[in-house]
């Protein structure tokens, strides 16, 4: 693989960017820090697709009032423990956060707490939700509905979000197992890249637009769709579109949002959906006590045991054993404080775009 | 591929059977029921490896006293939506249903509940669990986790169960949606009706004892593994691996009982880890009212939408369109309740062993 030209910048000089582009459009200031910090942390982790790239999709949809800058959130409905939350179209990286604090205050209370949310817009990436749990000693758990992208198992049209289920647990001396994944068999960024490249994309990942199985990414992206994680009935295709099925639900279904081919787009490239059927996109939080099971130190001590088993497994020919989930974004992170985040050219001129039409210094 | 023999046996009668081999272990004659219920559910909704076509196991470790018929289910540690269980090494035929219940009573009090369970052993499908919620009108989630056959992606030997996960929401008109998975790409049983027909297997379902990719039967049984959902990196074996360690951690470590390579082994035929680190194996539950958070009426209608809509996507060439998690058990079910429950040869002969060696009348 050709390697891409980058330029990198400190971590800071991107949230701080970030977060004067959403004073601009009038978010409060905790809320814009709020929502810079969400961002901030998928470029620490390396989840380039979901960090400052994004920036560019929600000035737009700030820019044209499709997001609201100062929603009110509210709490539709609760029990002790479960809640529905409506984030009054805000951004999903204000909205979210607060419906996982208070996922996290149930718990806290009275063992777990479990919100579904409807009205929010796209959160950023699920991980970063679960480790603000792991701050407070919790078991977290994040996932959230989004554009549709995927096929179902025997299906030949886009259905479902790439929809992502992420949990943690923590270790004591180890670091902790952070799982954050979609549902889908690759992520769309993928897609892209090999067409860029001038590369095809390996069988598994996609169909083009008659449900043909394709190695072309420009028949994915032309009206194709991505294949659910396990690509064929063979190999679970039947599962990850099951998966996917569950976190829709769970999100869109639960808490009134939309669902399934309904749910809105977070970019204008996207088309809008004919139908409605709720209020924006969904996500769903939980959050349990590890002490409402067990000792919480002896968790911890089992969870060091665990990864030492499991980073001590006898490796495949030519690798060098399995990783545990979180350990390559730890070593994204350990890097990126080092040496600062490297940005692609395409996402450097489209911050410089927002720099230029906002005033606001960039670079 | 070529058609087994088998021979149809009514549902009642191998339910009577299950049953009266329970008892005569000496398990009460309400957990006997309960235990035949959870078997007879699997060779209902066509889950065969689950059903009858296990009780010689079950018959096995009862002989050797290595489960206990007689257990006293225990509540080690609660909160009022949390709970671990100890299932005093009863059948988890038995322990299973009485933790899922425990799930429920929280759930209808509280908003949810959530219970894991150490010192258990294999519990049925969990299917299974998820009706019973819906029975009561609840969102269920079953999990378990087993003797190790799957590899970690990068891994070259066996150090997860097959850790499937369930969940399942309630329509209105249409029947619901039950999400019932093994985390792995393939099922151990379709490695050995693979063996038995003399055919390879498909490439993703397995590796070797040295962890090198195959498509022989055999390579996988002797000493290889299953790889887990996704298969390899390309197409995202890291997500089922991480949903395998997610099923794990919260069915053993969150529990206190074993966990990965350290699973005892639910056949005789399988060897017994080197070492133990927990009691038993593990499960976790968990149940949610709908009404804590969102109409429960308006949920199920929009779950009528959502099927509806999903039966409804384009299909691609050569199918009829996607199905909805739950229809091929649906269908079996409907079948097998008007033709009987179809057994192969090696299954019944075993039934007659079992028939045999107590004295319980079959066929």
């Amino acid at each position: 693989m050709a390697e891409v030209e980058t330029k990198l910048f400190p971590l800071e000089v991107l949230r701080d960017f970030s977060n004067q582009v959403f004073l601009h459009f009038g978010v409060p200031k905790h809320d814009a820090a709020q929502a810079a910090e969400v961002l901030a942390a998928a470029d620490l982790r390396g989840i380039d697709s979901h960090g400052v790239a994004r920036l560019h999709s929600y000035f737009d949809m700030l820019t044209l009032g499709r997001i609201n800058p100062r929603p009110e959130i509210k709490v539709l409905r609760s029990t002790p423990t479960t809640a529905t939350i409506d984030g009054d179209n805000g951004l999903g990286l204000v909205v979210g956060p607060h419906a996982n604090r208070f996922a996290m205050d149930m718990a806290e209370r009275f063992g777990s707490g479990w919100v579904s949310v409807q009205n929010t817009n796209h959160y950023g990436i699920a991980g970063y939700y679960v480790l603000k749990a792991l701050e407070r000693n919790l078991i977290g758990w994040a996932m959230t509905n989004s554009t549709k992208l995927v096929a179902p198992l025997w299906g030949a049209e886009r259905m479902l979000g790439t929809n992502p289920i992420a949990i943690g647990f923590p270790g004591k001396q180890e670091p902790a197992i952070v799982i954050d994944m979609a549902t889908s068999a690759v992520a769309y960024g993928k897609i892209e890249i090999a067409r860029r490249r001038g590369e095809p994309i390996p069988e598994g990942w996609a169909v083009d637009s008659e449900g043909r199985d394709t190695t072309d990414p420009n028949a994915m992206i032309n009206g194709g769709a991505l294949l659910p994680l396990g690509s064929d009935r063979e190999r679970g295709g039947h599962k990850g579109y099951g998966l996917a099925i569950m976190v829709d639900v769970l999100c869109g279904v639960l808490s009134g949002a939309n669902w399934g081919p309904f749910t809105p787009p977070f970019a204008l490239r996207q088309e809008i959906p004919s139908r409605s059927v709720g209020n924006g996109i969904g996500h769903f939080f939980g959050a349990m006590q590890i002490d409402g099971f067990i000792d919480r130190d002896s968790f911890k001590r089992q969870i060091d045991d665990y990864i030492r088993v499991f980073h001590a497994t006898k490796p495949a020919p030519g690798r060098s054993g399995p990783l545990i989930p979180g350990d390559p974004e730890r070593e994204a992170e350990k890097w990126r404080r080092e040496n600062g985040v490297p940005l692609v050219l395409p996402v450097l001129e489209e911050l410089r775009d927002i720099s230029k039409k906002t005033r606001i210094p960039f670079d």
